[in-house]
């Protein structure tokens, strides 16, 4: 499982007393070759922390050969030091990584080393820890670690999130950390995935932007975007296969789908989980206006909490959209009972059994053939109280 | 005060027995002239409620001798036969006022009686208790029912809203329910705006939309727009008095500025008035796009709530939009403590003070002169308790 289940691949998670509460906040994976192949996508959010600064700007060169990761500390709206912190935390990594004699791949320099980072924004790193605990993560790299790295990089999560997949020959393995999206997300989602496929980094590009476009995209859990989303996926080549476009794109899909879900289960204060079909839209783009529309609906989302088959809040929430609808036509399922048809009172409410975790909403907007499903929470007022009782 | 401030005008409020709980639920407003120019602004979403589509129609005509209001159910998504309701309805007032005598403007009419309702969405209202209580309001019209028909259009309110303004001779009076915004908005926003003064709906309608695009459309409780929103205003001539166009307006914006943040003061569940002035934007467009965007932030309005002045929060808001800045030379203060300078750490958040109902949160764009306030709420536990445990 996680980062370590492709060949090719070491990692590490250690604590560099970067947390005040002295857990796990320090996660390393290197691509121990033979290729060191590489893509990433990252927030949209025009604030962008550092680490995504620097990263973006690693990824243009197509090759990363190891990417460190931490938890406490954002590193995000902390100016030209910040950007200069996660430089020297690049340096640093390679400089370990080359005196431990972990060279195998013709050596590390900093401008292939992505950096992530997750926590408080607007606060330095801790420098005088953090690298210190690079030298302690490159020692503690395994075949093995990819549990211990995925454990390193949680901060409100409750546990750690691990996915694989595959075929012959080849796997597809990853970690997250974070209970939201890409873009928007809440807190920071950090998504790290590995494979031992032989393959570029134009083939990984293309099948990580169509994975993340229908599933860590489609999961909005609060609103709220952060400045540090980063979802990388790096190649080993190890396994010598190569596998065709369509099958590696759909194992990487899966990985990221099976994530995004795990992040969605496990999101702030949570008490259910909201699956938004919207289904027969004009287009798939106004289907994905429509499904974020309503998972943003504070309102819905507190009726939701309240096992209230509350569909008048659906309506209300589609009538905010440019989608494509008459508002006499549509039609609202929630858990298979639909009521609401053509815009009115359908089937009686009382048939709506909202019991368990799991909620299913269904909003036909009977104006084409194009479908598109959300993931979001409901609000609750343990989601108040994690936001509120302390700075995240 | 309230819509009976103004000469000219009767009000009342009863209990028709709409609302379970036998409080007072059916409103009525009649202009008894010598004019009966009117002006309107409805919500903007595409699912409208049937005394919206019914209203509207009314406004075409630049006349409205009467209103009626009811509170215990917004009679949207009820399909044609909620229109047929509000129609019947509006009949009902017509038949009974003019039965009453009340006929000096020359005899009502239903399509000139506009009609407004709140509560829940998607059940028929009970129109056996709904139009003997319109009888009931006919027989209590009085020039001092302006309070009555103010607390009988209460749902979730604590207390019922008024305010009053004026110049030489002339008056502005008005009444208010819900918390929240024309669009969008939280719960219903009910308001009805009364004047004296001698003046035509063209010279109304124009007054009217530059008052409530500064005031009810710049409070966003919590970013859901209803189905009903709906702001009237009449004016009756009966003062004989036609104010300057500068001068009316402003007192209309006033009267609406001052029941704006009453509405924002009780809003549910909420323990902090958050006052948000975006500066120095390119565009009034784009400060008022910056600005909401702050507002709808659940994460942010859960720091203002723990008096927590999170500002990397607003950074991270402000850079989900698409207005012109740089994200190195934003500046955020909080309660007037520069506490972000230049997208960074600047003066010490320990500075800020937050004990007190009203933040104050000011975002510096560095992009241009324009600026616009936007005025919002904390989120929380008790604004889920109170949208979660019961139907509204």
């Amino acid at each position: 499982m996680s980062v370590t289940a492709a060949k090719g691949f070491t990692a590490s998670g250690v604590a560099a007393g970067i947390k005040e509460s002295g857990g796990a906040d320090l996660a390393l994976v290197v691509n121990e070759g033979p290729r060191l192949a590489a893509a990433g996508v990252f927030t949209s959010n025009r604030v962008k922390a550092a680490p995504v600064l620097w990263s973006q700007q690693v990824l243009k060169g197509g090759q990363v050969s190891a990417v460190v990761l931490n938890s406490g500390g954002a590193n995000a709206c902390t100016g030209p030091q910040g950007f200069q912190d996660t430089h020297a935390t690049a340096e640093k990594v390679a400089e370990s990584l080359n005196a431990a004699g972990r060279d195998a791949t013709g050596g590390h320099s900093a401008g292939e080393v992505a950096v992530c980072s997750t926590g408080l924004i607007g606060l330095r790193l801790p420098m005088d820890k953090l690298l210190p605990g690079v030298d302690k993560a490159v020692a503690q790299l395994s075949e093995h670690g990819g549990e211990k790295a995925a454990m390193a990089i949680m901060t409100t999560d409750t546990v750690h999130k691990t996915a694989v997949a595959g075929g012959e020959g080849w796997t597809v393995g990853g970690m997250a950390k974070g209970a939201g999206m890409l873009a928007p997300g809440l807190a920071t989602m950090l998504v790290v995935l590995t494979t031992d496929a032989d393959l570029d980094s134009a083939d990984l590009d293309k099948a990580l932007r169509a994975a993340t476009r229908t599933t860590f995209d489609r999961v909005d859990s609060d609103g709220c975007m952060s400045t540090n989303d980063t979802v990388l996926l790096l190649a080993s080549g190890a396994s010598g296969v190569t596998p065709g476009h369509e099958e590696f794109a759909e194992a990487v899909r899966a990985v990221c789908a099976d994530l995004a879900r795990q992040l969605i289960g496990d999101a702030e204060g949570a008490s259910k989980d909201i699956r938004i079909e919207v289904v027969n839209a004009a287009t798939e783009d106004e289907a994905v206006e429509v499904g974020r529309t309503i998972a943003r609906n504070n309102l819905l989302k507190c009726a939701v909490h309240g096992e209230d088959p509350n569909w008048g809040r659906v309506l209300s929430a589609i009538g905010t959209t440019s989608a494509t609808f008459d508002p006499d036509r549509l039609n609202v399922a929630i858990n298979g009972v639909w009521v609401c048809r053509n815009g009115s009172v359908g089937e009686d409410r009382d048939l709506v059994d909202m019991r368990y975790r799991e909620v299913r909403i269904t909003a036909d907007l009977a104006a084409g053939d194009a479908s598109a499903e959300i993931w979001t929470n409901d609000l609750t007022a343990d989601y108040v109280h994690e936001n509120s009782a302390y700075s995240s």
